[in-house]
């Protein structure tokens, strides 16, 4: 049997949690060796229940695990700079999850230290190994569907996370933590932003104001190829998790994404009805660890990441140009920044 | 213009209203010149609503009418024997509604009648006129499924007509009222059927024992060459006006149907609805539409009819069998009857 | 059986011939009693292919017909104001197609005459006829969705009309022509528009540089409640004729729409696929018929009409600062124009 | 942590690989410790592969490890009765695969063993475990559909396994090895099978000739409590792998199953397409890991196993029954054996 990569994952929230278990049970080419969390019960108990020995409440301590040859950065996104720019120095191979900074300026600083430092980083946007995205790139890439004319894609959560959470200062507000990956997406289906412009409010959940955050937004944006993009974002679909994308080109259309999770149909008196996807986890279980598989592969047999830090960055230039554009009600030129990626 | 076909339609039920309204106003070819029926009121009524001069209490009346070419047979089927047989001797083209008869014998006698005054003659089963029937048959014949090899039909009301019209002596009973139309379209697109089986029973309406009859039923069939096909009833599919069929070949697969009436979904919480169809009249008003102007078409052109009295006896033929099934509760081959068609 | 409106149709191209025919043979409640085209070829056959004993070449004599009650405008756009105008002096009741005019200053005109003459007019917007639409305004008011955040709709053309139909002194561009039923169905069911925001270009159909539109483009907008909203339009769909809307709300969401125009479904190796909608006529029908029927009942009721002149002039509007919106590259606030209905 | 169950796969075919990966990754519950197959080189391949340190060429070897506690019956049909029996004895736990046997006889004999040990036993049909499955068992319980009144259900197969797999001494041929599903669920969602009566032939393949079987069927059938059913398999579905079912009630309707894999629709000209599931392993895998994770809870919490040995013997009394009436042609009524269950 081939070398195993040997995995630390450093932060156990929600997803870390999962992707732990991915390591540990999902992937072929990779064993799951430290998990590190500051809540060290956290760290323990995990540790216990996926059969891993080691566990460190202080990530650095991870780092200096001489058995570990790759992290997962599932921090919250504040610590991301602090986590990758150690790792990249202590040669750990790094994934790390979206978005890479809330600033641009921290994402140039981490780019600058993994060039420097030359280790392997690759990105998360899990939608890029979505069976369906997959497709659509391909079918692109084969002239199935002609020249691309509009992009278009929908990011709906049932109903708002915590107040906590959501708060702007943690997670870059609804353009960076909910649309980055319409943006990720976008850029990958058709290039480059050139511009945005954004509408957007408080239309379902009045406390958002409180936090400085709107809950509902639509994006509209050129792409530099002079092709047409919208993207639309709520927190209040409520009748379940909807992510669907669609590609117009000038012979044919891509439409992606589906909404039933349970395939079973009742049918009451003038009434068909069906359920719906619940969250992110069922309808993006084989993305995750086709990602993280992905990554194993990419560093096992130094290959190229599929996703870098420039996406990163990218990304996030997008969101926050959608942010600028409705807090300034104008359209908003990606260029426009200075030193722009 | 061309000379129009000047059409009485005899039997004004819900039905025969119906087609009434279609000579009226929506056969290009066609115009409405006379109506029957019993009851006298209610053919004075849709005269004055469709704008047609002559009414009649009398089909024999409206027969000895020079002004009428054609006529339509909406009457109870038990007149259909007489009001057929007296068209052909009065020299009229003929429209007959679905069933021909209640029993062969009865169908046999027409037959006779109609070949020996050769007067043009065309039964109704409309639902070879739907545009899913016709892409069928097209699909079929130029291969699209390779070799034909199951074939499955389902009928389904939402609830029980009136018992009046439910009993056997006049509706002929599930098989004869309702399966005919599977029947019909089971020998269109499979060829002649061998034997049929038949299971059914009373299970939604304890009141149908009193009348004789059954409430649901599925009827499994051999085609004389050697394909299978399965057909079930129901009156009570409650949900809707369900009617759809499947053809499955050796390179492809054919369903026809649909089960939403308006355009619109409803997404509440975990729930995505729509709803249905309501009946025959919503699901097949273009077929009845395209198979009276093909009646007409035929008779101005001197075109063979779509559909003969030899249609008409055979599927009677197939329901009478599938009927004699339950009752014995064994497999009925279809040449056992004496003097088959 | 009661009286029922006379009705003169003015202007016989594809939608008109249409609307005759609906007068003719659909509509209970009217009567087809004159036709009339600056072709009066076309207006001789029509007449005859309808059984209508009156043509005219000029629409000013069936003006002067005495037994004219009503008349449908459905000339070049550039036609509107004069026949409006011209109508509404000589007393009849006028429905009148989309759009309006090209002008708002045309249209002020024309709504100047109505209200002076005490005439009867009605706009047409089909797809307020439609049952799609009509169960979501219905269903908005029940409170189905709660309050409304976000309104989404597309129209697509499978493929561009001529360029002479295009061009925008003649079809008003691709916002007043093809928008204009996004923009009206927005108000009906969101309320006032605020402001807009276009993106646009050619990208499918070079020569359409030449007539100076555009072939796609994105509006995104604000609704004087606060409320978002997205149209999308499209002439190079190839799939088919694609019209859709969806409406999120806090409670619920609803979508409107339908692609498969045969109820069949062809099934072969690894791939189900179905046909599509191929145009307005087969989508539209019976909106179409309804909305003459509604405007007939209107008259013959003395109810006041289903949709106004304001209608007409509120949606044009709209129109117009999507199109300023993408000439300018800036959003565009509707109240910006002075003397502003 | 609780103690896991510690299991042995005894055949180490396509299933028994699959299943060797989910107690060795899946199940939360249970360690994977050893395995066998007769093949040995498959057995140590296995091994290693999932990182178990014992393997045996004979599954006696296996039974005498102590460290098994459990073992899942994974071998060809005919080996079952051994297999079963030399474990039960050997005080295991046991989870065997459907069929149970191709002979009613050998079912007996492996029941009176399993009663006689008191060895825990728990037969295998994964579709009870299928979300679908599931909702619709709870939904009939909770009366959504009110009473039952139709079971349908369709298996097909894309294309015939080898002639080899196939061979009714192997396989039981279509009713055993395919239809054994439709006759288990059928058991567990309506009750007990009363007669059948199945049409069948040799339709795709001629060459099913040669080894004695048929590749399609359909099987309609009397339940005990008087309602409806009709089974139909296919070797020959071209399109995909299409296992789905209906239960039609007196209030309501359940629909079960879905055909597209990836979620992406492709829109041409005049056509949506969409791909379809290719097999039970892509469709079922849900299920197969939570059959494995209810056997082992079942046996670690001293549960009673959910599928016994008398549902696997009247699920094959089913199918023999549906073989034998096709054979003779005849309905065949389930009591008939001597010695029924």
């Amino acid at each position: 049997m081939n070398k195993k990569l040997n995995i630390g994952v450093i932060g156990l929230g929600r997803l870390g949690s999962l992707y732990a278990g991915y390591c540990a049970n999902r992937l072929s080419g990779a064993n799951l060796v430290a998990v590190s969390d500051v809540r060290e019960a956290v760290a323990q108990e995990q540790a216990e229940l996926l059969d891993v020995s080691r566990w460190y409440k202080n990530y650095q301590d991870l780092l200096d695990d001489k058995e570990v040859d790759a992290i997962l950065v599932v921090t919250p996104t504040s610590l991301h700079k602090a986590v990758v720019i150690d790792a990249a120095r202590a040669g750990k191979a790094i994934f790390c999850e979206k978005p890479l900074s809330l600033s641009v300026d921290e994402c140039l600083e981490i780019k600058g230290v993994i060039e420097q430092t030359g280790a392997f980083f690759q990105m998360g946007f899990m939608r890029r190994f979505d069976s369906a995205y997959v497709a659509a790139k391909q079918k692109i890439e084969d002239g199935v569907i002609g020249k691309r004319v509009q992009y278009k894609s929908t990011s709906r959560d049932r109903n708002r996370p915590s107040l906590e959470f959501l708060k702007p200062e943690h997670s870059g507000g609804l353009f960076v933590d909910m649309g980055i990956h319409d943006f990720d997406i976008a850029r990958w289906l058709m290039g480059e932003v050139k511009s945005v412009y954004t509408v957007a409010g408080v239309l379902a959940y009045p406390e958002m104001k409180e936090i400085g955050d709107v809950d509902n937004a639509i994006v509209n944006m050129y792409f530099e190829n002079g092709t047409l993009g919208a993207i639309d974002l709520s927190r209040n679909a409520i009748y379940g998790y909807d992510i669907h994308a669609e590609i117009l080109g000038t012979e044919g259309t891509l439409q992606l994404g589906y909404l039933r999770e349970t395939p079973i149909q009742v049918m009451k008196e003038n009434d068909i009805s069906h359920d719906t996807v619940p969250g992110f986890y069922e309808r993006f279980e084989k993305a995750y660890i086709d990602q993280l598989d992905n990554f194993v592969e990419n560093v096992l047999h130094e290959r190229e990441p599929a996703i870098t830090a420039n996406d990163g960055i990218a990304a996030l230039n997008i969101a926050l140009a959608a942010t600028r554009s409705y807090q300034e009600n104008k359209p908003v030129e990606l260029y426009e920044r200075e030193g722009g990626v």
